[in-house]
């Protein structure tokens, strides 16, 4: 049995206290692979790292261009956002123009994922809303859809349902995976996502940049959900988020999107790649520092963009940090472009 | 190079999501291993786990019995409480006995752990303060020490202080190893933290339970430490916290306590053995399952007392659980006592 190499570790005094392993795939539209670490052909959830192509039925059907969703509205569907007010009040804007409220959202309610943002909601004696899911604007553009397509809405997150059906259809296509059962789960705001081997991940991102093998109508409608990320980075993610502040510095040359139990995904389409990562616990820690590691390696210039990962004691002083492992840092190093 | 073994993975519909890998000692007071998996001769922080420990110049230098403290403040000296009121009146009492105020702490100041508690203060437009650190009590502590002894309060926290000497000299005695600056990190909460091997740490909690190789007063000590906690059990953590549920139900049988960055500890004074475990990663979740797994298969009664580790979407349906890999239930079934 393969062991993943350990990608991130964070120091405490004179020791590594704690160490993250991982994969990362790096590969281009045809799927050859510039950087392969770990095991990158065993299947992995995505999760929220696929938003940006979870929303191609949302311009495909033609449901953007019918309700007038413009770059901001695109943005939030592809987003993860850390639910703002300027968050909360673009969700239910897309909602109220396809003739929807609220509590069609199929997404369930949390805490806003910012801690502003949940401070803000308590300090105001108020409960999260749906709406204050970090997936609201996904599903709202889903619901949209749905409404647009003439397609019942009381469903539309089952896996059967022709929301999800689209949806599958277009990963599918791209990745040129069956996504079957056998890969399916649900994900924690209630749609199905389907797992796929890194590789074949990042091959499906690097097509994603590049719209390798897609007719002229996909391609117009994968350049204006990346478009649409880099104009509005701050409805990807939020203030100090890496995917908003990364997205905002280089639009054109880095798309990244974070999802949960440690993925990242991106496209780097002047590069004609694609990357995939999963730290095998799950954490954001590692697969944040994994993925700024290798947005860095290609473009210096985001070097500190993000904060680099300092353990402090709660007076503030450093006693720690969190780092690439020497193993990584080679890798990284030896990359041929 | 060892590799620790997979102890806990999540699934996520037909997969296993991710995984934690781990190692875990089960020793008696002689240092014989009853169960030994993974890498357990490499130096470990205990952080927070070790507080009984830490709290034992707190009875042997008679601070305790000079400014009467039971055992609701011996028990939260040797806790990582959540915050609550009763915990940060508590804490700040015990400074007051001393004739000190909050602003002696040197634990710095984070949001209550217990979400609870958290929600209140921000609905109260509080500021968190040093008496919501989880260590509060360990820290009031620690100073009603300095006092007692007629030593500076404004520096206890440094290695040098006599205050975390007596905690190092405690802690080298009964784990029989030198802990030199080569394994010493500082804790969050700024004080020194010594790191050791896992056989070693279950080796100091089967001694803790034991009172083995110590002089009576030091049994007397430990005993009435373990005896505040197992009286007090929601001062050690809080409402439905593992540490506090399972000690409230099995007083006498198990004592146990939680780490930062994946470290379980405990004692099974009965049984004459300790265990000490960590997770590589550092994950909560990960420690938290396997000890209690740990704990129900030396104690079945434990099982149903705390909730096991479904993985939910936001509307509460289960698609994944936290559960044991195969290879530690194995090894758990197979344990000979």
């Amino acid at each position: 049995m393969t062991v993943d190499p350990v990608l991130i570790e964070v120091t405490r005094g004179p020791l590594v206290e704690s160490r993250h392993r991982g994969a990362v795939a790096l590969a281009s539209s045809s799927g050859g692979l510039a950087l392969s670490l770990g095991d990158v052909t065993s299947p992995v959830y995505p999760r929220s790292a696929v938003k940006a192509l979870q929303a191609l039925p949302l311009i495909e059907t033609g449901t953007a261009d019918r309700f007038g969703f413009g770059p901001a509205e695109i943005a939030i569907a592809c987003g993860s956002h850390v639910g703002s007010e300027r968050h909360t009040h673009l969700a239910a804007a897309m909602l109220e123009r396809a003739d929807l409220n609220p509590d069609a959202l199929g997404c369930g309610a949390h805490a806003p994922l910012g801690a502003a943002a949940a401070r803000e909601l308590i300090a105001a004696g108020q409960q999260p809303t749906q709406l204050h899911n970090n997936c609201s604007g996904k599903h709202a553009g889903m619901l949209a859809t749905a409404v647009h397509m003439g397609e019942a809405t009381a469903c539309y997150c089952n896996v059967d349902h022709p929301v999800q059906q689209r949806v599958h259809s277009a990963m599918a296509e791209i990745s040129g995976l069956p996504l079957g059962a056998d890969v399916r789960g649900t994900d924690g705001c209630s749609v199905p996502n389907w797992a796929m081997p890194l590789s074949a991940m990042a091959r499906m991102f690097a097509r994603l940049g590049s719209g390798e093998g897609m007719d002229a109508d996909r391609r117009a409608a994968l350049s204006r959900i990346l478009n649409a990320c880099w104009q509005f980075p701050e409805m990807v993610a939020g203030k100090n988020r890496a995917d908003t502040v990364v997205m905002r510095a280089l639009p054109g040359k880095v798309f990244m999107k974070t999802g949960a139990e440690g993925v990242y995904c991106g496209a780097f389409p002047e590069l004609g790649l694609g990357f995939a990562l999963k730290i095998d616990d799950g954490a954001k820690r590692a697969a944040s520092g994994a993925a700024m590691a290798l947005v860095e390696r290609l473009y210096p210039s985001a070097r500190g963009l993000m904060p680099v990962g300092g353990i402090k004691t709660w007076h503030g002083v450093e006693v720690g940090e969190v780092r690439s492992s020497a193993y990584f840092e080679d890798a990284l190093a030896g990359l041929k472009l």
